[in-house]
């Protein structure tokens, strides 16, 4: 029935986004779900999120513009009621049983109704007694939204892997401190009765066993190395020997072995979380299997129709071409239906991207045929394909750069100029379909055009005065490009394939750090905001710790919270935040972070090493041929497909060169596929395989 | 006979050593080659390169004494008489084919003959020209002694590690480089021509290209943050984005994928090394065997009486017992003879500690075994065994711990008296030679003893004035005796094992810094010496990457350079100076010692979670029940061995605690060994199993 195929429909596709909520599956509750996956009600979360954080820099403390208290509140009670309206929806769809076990839900619940709380305490608060400093305790609690509601899913996962980490490297953690504690009680006992000893501006020099232990800790982070040597190297040279060897335990060795800890717990914690997205996937697709199946002869199978129809939810707008092809990608013994095994293999399959390429005309080739498909104009597309084309403009960049470094402005708008003509040139020749699909192209319109819209505002409004200096900026923007040179470059394409790959990991690890701070921010904000004042930043006295940790991301943060952050020193409890400051954010996170850095990378090694690791549908792909690239049965001329665009325009895809298919030697030539349907000339459908993609990672880590 | 006799055992030798010189094989030679590798050449070549390096401290541009150029450079002739002995001592022994093909002979050679050189040269240009400043531009090269001395083999594994990694990660470099080249285009744009940024001192702020590389660049080694943001930040808060992108790029994510690079090689590299060293040992031991072989049957073997006279060469002065044990260990199918598959164990089995048992009286039982062995004596004893007096004195050192911290100096004796006690105790009980085979006990009588010795001195002299201070120093050793706490903590004993084993190779890592810093010394100090003044360390506007990543370490290896590094930052020459340090001392060698503790740590914990890791020989030895703690044939009383010393006063060797083999349920109890001779009664000799030693590493990186 329709109801089970939209029931089978929205497993797969949970499937295949990796989604884990255990809905309710009859009709009324499958719908609402699928409402409750709609893009825009996951984009006004985010948005409402975005608000209810954003509220931080009108509320209180500001630094520029303050907002009346009733403001905010009243922008807070809209948010917490979306928040409300998200609970309830997804209370609603999920089972009651699984909805309430769930921390993620249970803190959402409580967070909501801790600052409904508080907003009715600040209120009476406010009112009855305003010059008492009404505080906004809630406030650190806001960033909770981005890990608990369950689209923030990266993030909830990094923070799931934090949580695992620390137990286990807790006895690294501790030991450090035992080993901080000695040295510092060494270090009480060799300079505390030395009263000469002092610090420069005449502070007292390790004076109590505390002061000992925080200099030394701060000592760790680097920030006060070697300031807080100097007094001691003076007295006697010898006492370096002591510094030298503190910083050699409990800087090198312990803070290395706290990265080692980490690094072990955290490839264990990835392998364990793939093992359950793995398992969880085919747990879904072994539910909707058994809701679609029908007995044909004496096994259970989805038949053609059957698929159809799923498939018809699931891919919407594809057409039947596309469909009745991935069943026979799915389909590896020529039955035209699914059994079990091959069934759970789907949520792989959609994961590959597909591509139409039966209709490759561009805009113009429709439009102006004539003309287009001019012997002049013909040669002008052959020559933009050339390479000495690519090379030309990637040489126009190298010099751009080196005028701009040198401060040749004249040049400017021949560069800007001949860069704008040869983003049409481009256009004109890929199509602007085609163009829009490559990364580069869309960085290259974007980083010039702000620089021909910079240069155009600038001549109408004026020579350029210092208050214009703003647009400089996006002028700037240009000498960008380089970084199109460099990943041209082989030589580093695994290091930026490294980069792309992690790429959207770092935000997910942005998103953990961002919720740190927030919380830190606000906190400190609240502690220390009444009791400290600016004292500006070239002040000699200032412990550099904060400047060292706190500032530079904080900054990003909460800028207008920059200032408050310097003269803290002079309060002892301050190091108490401090502490908690650097030892969550700078020794866990950071760790973490280099963590999944060291694996990503060292994964993306041994791929480019063993390119031959692939899941068994892209295996299957490739063997009928449909891969963008792949053409086993034909020997014809090369395809537009393999020349389409130039080759660095694009992140690398296949070490298999494509002229490798015109040789008579191709691998794939004599495989034996010659039963085999070729379904590439026919339909006119490839598939855009990506190599090294996140799924081998999988497949890799799962051996 | 016995030259080939000497021959094998040679080879024998080199294999358990690791040696890897490939000797000339007549009678001669070999007794030449034994020599060679004597304890006495050998620390007297280490002995003159530390006087050859200490000359440095008297030199010319020294602090305080300034020995006559004619006599360091008669010491420098001295030194290097000894090592052209040493060297040709090595051409004679050493077939030449091989010896010449040897880099680190010909870099020894080209070493030595430029240091003469520059000997004579020095000596004529001081007697024509003495007021043009002359310099001893050979200085930099004394540090190549270390590493190209065959003796130097750790030191120069390394040297090896980090010259076969350079080139891998050079594409990681190069491309942190354009980067940072990038991100000074930037801020060249974006920061040169608003005149009213300046430094707070009034310097000009990203004005030259050159400028901003180098800020930026100091800004990866953390060392500037955030004082080079600050002007930016205070002209326009958004300002502030430009620096934390930057940071996150270069710092974070381009750091992470240099000690990712390097951890990588660092892997393959180890695994190749073991692989290689081990290949080594078995040719080696082939060779030996070829020369010792009997035919016996219609095999090949070594006999007993070939045997007996390897050994005797081999392990001078051990008994017969010995011996025939060993034989039996490798002869596992009993035939009193050693076949060549057996007889490649050798260089295992050799590796494995052997302790005779059979004599454990301890000497005052020898001497006065009367009153030893009375009853008040045995009762003794008896406490002093028990957990008892162990936790009593633990909780004693940790209150003394206490006392320290809280400055109550009034009870230093009492603790100082008993501690005393302690010692004079354990030495009573386990006898001095027992007592002084454990690490901790060793450790204890040297803080202890320094500490005693202090006191004493200080009642001799009278009260504690200033200058006497300097013995507190050796009183506060004492509080170093919490370690030992530590240790005894179980789940500290992974990382503690970690840090235990790492130990020699920190030092072989210490002594790769060493070389560099030499290097960069001497370097610097002819350079830059004559060039720059002292301005005192508080002067506010000198950089701080020379006191961040030159001091600590300078001030170990050179502490006299110290003060020359500070006001170097005028001279804009020195950057490049300063450049190469960083590169060469933080990124790569601080990289390496991270990758390799990374490493270290890891193995030390795959082989925490697989204790029956294990060789072939060790395997045997566990088998024929001769491991300390393993007695499968006898279910008799506890002997000495299991309560031998209390637990945690050794490094914790045994997963399988003793008590277990009273249990009759061990799993040792049951094992096929009924038909094996018991040897560990009629003997009394038994072997010293370590758990995870270097040698189960290699077993891992095996697999
Ligand atoms: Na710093
Ligand atoms: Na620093």
């Amino acid at each position: 029935t329709d109801e089970q195929i939209l029931l089978a429909a929205t497993l797969v596709l949970d499937a295949k986004r990796g989604r884990n909520i255990n809905f309710k599956t009859d009709d009324k509750h499958v719908r609402s779900y699928i409402l409750y996956h709609k893009w825009y009600l996951r984009w006004a979360l985010y948005a409402f999120i975005i608000i209810d954080l954003s509220l931080a820099f009108v509320e209180k403390p500001a630094v520029s513009f303050t907002a009346p208290y009733w403001a905010t509140i009243l922008i807070e009670l809209v948010c917490l009621g979306f928040f409300i309206f998200r609970f309830c929806h997804a209370a609603y769809v999920e089972q009651s049983s699984s909805f309430w076990k769930d921390t993620k839900h249970i803190i959402v619940l409580c967070t909501i109704i801790l600052m409904i709380l508080d907003i009715i305490c600040y209120i009476i608060w406010v009112n009855v007694a305003p010059d008492t400093n009404p505080v906004r305790w809630s406030r650190p609690l806001r960033p909770l939204f981005i890990v608990n509601f369950s689209d923030g899913k990266q993030v909830r996962r990094a923070f799931r892997n934090i949580r695992k980490t620390v137990p286990e490297i807790l006895n690294v953690l501790i030991l450090f401190f035992l080993s901080v504690l000695l040295f510092a009680l060494l270090a009480l006992k060799l300079f505390s009765k030395r009263n000469s000893l002092t610090y420069p501006n005449g502070d007292p020099y390790f004076k109590t066993y505390l002061d000992c232990i925080w200099d030394l800790y701060v000592l760790v982070t680097t920030a006060n190395n070697p300031d807080v040597m100097m007094p001691a190297y003076d007295y006697n040279p010898w006492f370096a020997i002591f510094f030298v060897c503190y910083i050699i335990v409990c800087l090198y060795i312990f803070m290395s072995i706290v990265l080692a800890a980490i690094y072990n717990n955290y490839k264990k914690n990835l392998k364990n979380e793939i093992r359950i997205s793995v398992f969880s996937k085919r747990r879904k697709l072994n539910r909707a299997f058994e809701i679609l199946k029908d007995k044909v002869g004496d096994q259970y199978v989805v038949t053609q129709p059957t698929w159809n129809k799923l498939m018809s939810v699931v891919l919407e707008g594809k057409s039947q071409q596309q469909l009745d092809l991935l069943l026979h990608v799915l389909d590896n013994d020529g039955m035209n239906s699914i059994k079990k095994t091959q069934f759970v293999n789907l949520s792989d399959l959609l994961q590959v991207e597909l591509t139409e390429v039966n209709d490759r005309r561009t805009f113009l080739e429709h439009k102006i045929p004539a003309i287009y498909n001019h012997r002049v104009s013909n040669a002008l597309k052959w020559l933009i394909r050339t390479k000495a084309f690519r090379w030309f403009f990637d040489f126009l960049i190298f010099i751009n750069a080196f005028f701009i470094a040198f401060d040749v402005d004249k040049s400017d708008w021949f560069f800007l100029v001949i860069f704008t003509i040869e983003i049409f040139l481009k256009v004109y020749t890929y199509g602007p379909k085609n163009f829009a699909t490559r990364f580069w192209n869309i960085f290259d319109v974007l980083v010039i055009g702000a620089a021909v819209l910079a240069s155009i505002i600038e001549i109408f409004i004026g020579a350029s005065s210092e208050e214009f200096r703003t647009l400089d900026v996006l002028l700037v923007l240009r000498v960008m490009r380089l970084i199109k040179l460099f990943g041209s470059i082989p030589r580093f394409k695994v290091i930026i394939m490294t980069i792309v790959n992690i790429g959207p990991s770092i935000l997910t690890y942005g998103g953990v750090v961002f919720v740190f701070y927030y919380f830190y921010a606000i906190i400190g904000m609240e502690v220390f905001g009444n009791k400290i004042s600016f004292h500006g930043y070239n002040d000699t006295d200032l412990d550099p710790e904060k400047q060292t940790c706190g500032n530079p991301k904080l900054a990003k943060s909460n800028f207008y919270m920059f200032h408050y952050w310097f003269v803290l020193v002079t309060h002892k409890a301050a190091r108490i935040y401090f502490f908690f400051f650097h030892l969550s954010c700078v020794v866990i996170v950071l760790n973490i972070f280099t963590a999944f850095i060291l694996e990503a990378f060292i994964l993306e090694y041994s791929l480019q090493k063993q390119p031959k690791l692939e899941s068994a549908v892209e295996a299957k792909i490739k063997e009928l041929g449909l891969g963008i690239g792949y053409t086993p049965n034909t020997t014809g001329r090369p395809t537009i497909d393999t020349i389409e665009l130039v080759e660095n325009e694009e992140v690398p895809e296949d070490p298999v060169p494509p002229p490798l298919k015109n040789q008579p030697d191709d691998p794939h030539d004599d495989s034996d596929t010659e039963s085999l349907p070729d379904l590439s000339q026919e339909q006119g459908l490839r598939f855009h395989l990506k190599k090294r993609s996140r799924k081998k990672v999988e497949v890799l880590l799962h051996q």
